[in-house]
């Protein structure tokens, strides 16, 4: 299982530290919605120059114009760029087409998608390289939330899948062993005291594991 | 009926230029997702900077952590920021909240949402200032779009409501007819071999109309 930081913050300096920080104990650096709003595709472009040997992953959000914002995204540097489910199936299939053109990957955003399953085979079949299991940051902020919704439905997909919703040290092991390609770890990285200490020990947790 | 501008560019420069030529013309200026994804919420800052007596609508489709990104669109000069129907009521109920207290705008973008009618009074009910009864530049691509389905939503729903999905001259008085608060017209302005010209008949169209 791959780990991918999630760097929910506001500007190039602080992505480019935080990066600078985890980037040997992770695969997979996400550069956030609002971070990508907020700087611009420069930030991309930045994260990208400084670690040319991980996998950078823009957070798009791409609801509308496809193959023009995997396009642009792609362009300046990212090698994953996520799409919504929530998307019409052409503006998915314009993102893979800009992808496959460049050898990189869409990857489909389930969030706010109320059937996760039903719509991961779809956008598998259309093209995405995996699909993100993903309770949103305000989704998590309501009372009752758990992960376990999130891994029962990729484990029902059948697909390649990343789960994101407030993975942590204490939930990993089940997101692995649920089978998921990629866990995607945000606050309890980037908000962790020491956040090198914490992908280091987000990484060992998932190294280690034996084989189920 | 308001007359915006959608400017699907993706530089501070070409939107600046823009603008410059159609602001008489327009009631509201908006900066398309891709232009704010690739130069950053400078753009904001800098259109609204150059035209502070129209209204920015600073094309966000927010799909998460709406308080944050309403504020830091608001924060850069947007009057308006537009969150997907498709999000959770949280994420529209998030951005609201950062809206009401700077006195400014959420918009509801039923992009991709099955049942328009039904989310817009949901959403409405949330404190959305207004809904845009849109679909996107990827379904308008498809064969067979036309824009009358948008119109009846909006005319069923029973709230205020925009347009966007291809409106031009031929199409606009429609749009005016079936009661939205707002026409959004993107290439059949920006696209036009003289942009100024193109505003200036569809500020006519709408201006000339007698009441119904």
């Amino acid at each position: 299982m791959k780990l991918q930081v999630a760097m929910d913050l506001l500007s190039v300096e602080d992505a480019l530290k935080l990066a600078g920080k985890v980037a040997k104990y992770v695969d997979i650096i996400e550069l956030g919605t609002p971070l990508i709003k907020t700087e611009g595709l420069s930030v991309i472009t930045a994260v990208k120059e400084a670690h040319p040997d991980k996998l950078v992953f823009a957070d798009m959000k791409t609801m509308d114009a496809g193959e023009l914002e995997a396009e642009i995204a792609f362009e300046a540097g990212a090698d994953l760029v996520t799409v919504l489910g929530a998307a019409d199936d052409s503006t998915i299939a314009g993102a893979v087409k800009a992808a496959k053109l460049r050898s990189k990957g869409v990857v489909v955003d389930l969030i706010g998608v109320e059937d996760k399953v039903t719509r991961a085979k779809e956008v598998r079949a259309l093209g995405a390289k995996f699909v993100e299991m993903h309770a949103g940051l305000d989704e998590q902020a309501k009372p009752g939330f758990d992960l376990n919704g999130l891994l029962r439905a990729g484990v029902e997909a059948g697909v390649p899948f990343s789960v994101a919703g407030g993975v942590k040290p204490s939930t990993i092991d089940a997101v692995q062993q649920a089978g998921a390609d990629v866990a995607v770890v945000g606050a309890a990285i980037y908000g962790a005291a020491d956040p090198t200490q914490a992908a280091k020990e987000l990484r060992s947790a998932i190294m280690w594991r034996p084989a189920a």
